[in-house]
């Protein structure tokens, strides 16, 4: 998918919400677990019940390499079945991947050529030659961890460099030389609020994959009001608040209805933009 | 298994080497491609030519997950494999994951409870929270990435912050207020010659994972006079150099050869310390 593809289907569902598929079998309702794919069965039910209020779903990976061969059928399996049903939907693989070139390479392969996904998350810290070959493939993006949502972000990305900018912001400056906003985007955590002002002096048109809102504490209005660009330039990822939004039998009516809170805020924030 | 067990191994088969499982399925011979598990025949036939000579194995999990559930299954039996014929071997998951803390919590399972694997790499860029949940297993490690073989090294790992430090000895000071030398181990380049001397000031009794010996240029020799401890200190991981030394139906012959001649050269260096 395109940018400008992206940014049609945030102004038709007025919402650039992601739902975040971290689907836990430890998590998922009883009545599930008797089910022949309990975990594509869960992503199923998520799916249907909130497409229409999201413009991206984000399976995250380590949740389906925990159940080993079970797993990775599952997430293929999820993956299809967004491509087909949905097929306006930006699908984003939540890896952290990021090795030397030639390893790099064959993740990209097997996310993009095999699955046909749209995005996959990068760690920076390898440097260039590790981001580069997923820059390769036309209309599929690298989404670069800059500032993440976690505590931990305090440990190296915030460190200061010796010319001023911290980490994150020499991730930010030194990425731009590899790709342009048609096909990167950075990971900058909702907890990081006023940081998102420094962000944008920075990368003023890219898109940010925001993670953090709901479960981590972090706030949609206060990532919009430092964060958004005339384009948007957000997809805001909520995966706990979402999809454990009920344990019981009517978890995909919960769900639903916790995305259906969350585009409702987002329509009013878009107001001021489209 | 223990730092005391890796060093006994070490020192009984006078090797530190590591042989690196980067299995492409556009590599291995020809006739391989026959059989119905072409990756875990390459691999088996690799592992049973080169286990005396070696005391680790890291299959690099990207060549496994470009096959999708194939892949995975070749990755599941090869650990297992290694596990029940050879269980002196040290498993190394080369998979250079780090995510938040739920989510690292859900890769360290997998890793380490299914499937027995001895020690992961993980990247540090997310900081402590994205690292701590691979270090409450007894017996298991952290390779944590410090100075990486590759070009992109340059691009953040080796800048200088206000302290007059560089981002990889950043990592280094601080990871180590996060476990001990009983379970934490560094990714340091062969390509990086004299850094081992300032790595060593800082982690003077941690093992080193060396990768970038052999295809990458990397000079054992060097590593040795800069790196080694009186303990060893030192695992040194080769992979394309052993595993593609011939193409053809000799090819576990090959790589045997290949091995040996790693394996002397090691011998050559243990004899100062063993």
């Amino acid at each position: 998918m395109n940018k400008q593809e992206l940014i049609e289907n945030i102004k038709r569902k007025q919402s650039f919400l992601c739902v975040g598929l971290d689907t836990d079998i430890k998590k998922i309702p009883d009545h599930l677990l008797d089910s022949h794919e309990p975990v594509f069965a869960f992503n199923k039910a998520i799916i249907d019940a909130t497409a229409d209020l999201c413009v991206a779903y984000k399976p995250n990976l380590a949740f389906y390499e925990c159940l080993g061969v079970k797993g990775w059928q599952a997430l293929e399996k999820t993956v299809k079945y967004i491509r087909e049903q949905y097929p306006d939907q930006f699908i984003i693989a939540d890896a952290k991947r990021g090795d030397i070139g030639n390893t790099s390479a064959m993740y990209a392969r097997s996310f993009f050529e095999d699955m046909d996904i749209d995005a996959v998350t990068v760690a920076p810290y390898m440097g260039e030659d590790s981001v580069t070959p997923f820059l390769t493939y036309k209309d599929k993006w690298v989404i670069l961890l800059a500032l993440t949502s976690n505590k931990g972000s305090h440990d190296f990305q915030l460190t200061m460099d010796v010319d001023g900018e911290r980490l994150f912001e020499k991730v930010l400056r030194k990425s731009q030389t590899w790709a342009g906003d048609d096909r990167m985007m950075y990971v900058v955590g909702a907890t990081q609020g006023q940081a998102f002002e420094d962000i944008r002096k920075i990368v003023p048109n890219h898109f940010l994959l925001v993670p953090g809102v709901g479960a981590q504490g972090g706030s949609l209005e206060e990532v919009c009001r430092y964060g958004m660009t005339k384009e948007c330039g957000l997809i805001v990822n909520s995966s706990r608040g979402i999809i454990y939004a009920s344990k019981g039998t009517d978890f995909a009516e919960a769900a639903r209805r916790a995305a259906q809170e969350v585009q409702r805020q987002m329509a009013e924030q878009l107001k001021s933009i489209f």
